[in-house]
């Protein structure tokens, strides 16, 4: 792999997350499955499965809910052509109605992700979750995953 | 366009973006007009119009306010050597006296932008605002615009 | 220097300022110290002096506080293959526990920082922080520095 190569992948991989986190919010479900891979799995939604599970487990966790999800400062390491790792540091909101009411729910932390290239194209393998800190509004009744 | 090519396009409109948000909001009016090309429409100034427009109806909104623009993970795509869009994740913040007392608006959205390259330099070309959510302080008079 | 040399320069100090906040969120002193050249002057440390001695005033500064650093939208310019310089949009956060009840800062600004190549590997040579606006919690008794 040239050092161009290794840019170019870089590049590819930081618009495959950024389509990630804007397909989530969007709740645009076909682009966002398509950013996995089949095998992919979630920390959050381990006990679900792959990626077609974490795609169930996901569209009823986020039923009803207004999201707001940010990735900042990518470090991105190319292992060889076909496998890389990537940390960002994220933020993540949520809005609800709980009886009546609207809820909140403000989190801080950093995503560890892995990455395959396949047929050219790279997609995400793997995501872990790693929290700083979690605020909810008083009387929230909705876990900090996600 | 060499894909270096293609890179080197990518990142020098990552520092345009960067430049006019840090204009905008260090009130830099001369570094901001030169961000823009002077056909630019902003969605939200298109009844102005134009680029000279925009800057004139910016700067009358912008008046006694303290503000903080955001932009994260781009996703550019370039067209052809002259001809580029591109996709960020946005959030917002405003503060000014009304009444005496400090109001404020807090937002997140994607900002849609194209771009143009003349004469060696890329320029933005439109913006389009698409918004998620606006909070405002209680009582505030002022729109969610810009 | 090559165009593809400044774009590796450019992905490398980005993923350096990365690891830099990222270790200061994570208490990881040894990688935080590790990104800085030894003649490092961060201008809220100045009168501390060079590295060594921002690292025992940052130690001092973060016991007991857990904080969120966010930086936005780099602008980095490579002014030769060893010398460089960039700016950032940052926010931070920072909760700490005073006289029982939880107390927070709240802030926004730019950082303007400059970097040197030294065998191979950019470092960072000195950093300023520029402030757009700080919020405390009421009865706060910190200095809004770092």
């Amino acid at each position: 792999m040239t050092e161009l190569e290794r840019l170019l992948a870089i590049e590819e991989i930081k618009r495959l997350v950024a389509r990630r986190v804007r397909a989530l919010d969007a709740r645009d479900w076909e682009t966002y499955q398509a950013c996995h891979a089949p095998e992919h799995v979630s920390d959050f939604f381990k006990d679900a499965g792959d990626r077609d599970a974490m795609m169930a487990a996901l569209r009823a966790e986020t039923a009803g809910v207004t999201s707001i999800h940010h990735v900042y400062s990518p470090d991105i390491a190319i292992r060889s052509d076909e496998i890389a790792s990537g940390s960002w540091t994220m933020e993540d909101r949520r809005y609800w109605l709980q009886d009546g009411d609207e809820h909140w729910l403000h989190g801080w932390g950093f995503y560890h992700e892995t990455y395959a290239c396949r047929d050219g194209a790279w997609l995400i393998t793997s995501r872990r979750l790693e929290r700083t800190r979690v605020e909810h509004s008083p009387g929230s009744k909705r876990a900090s995953s996600t």
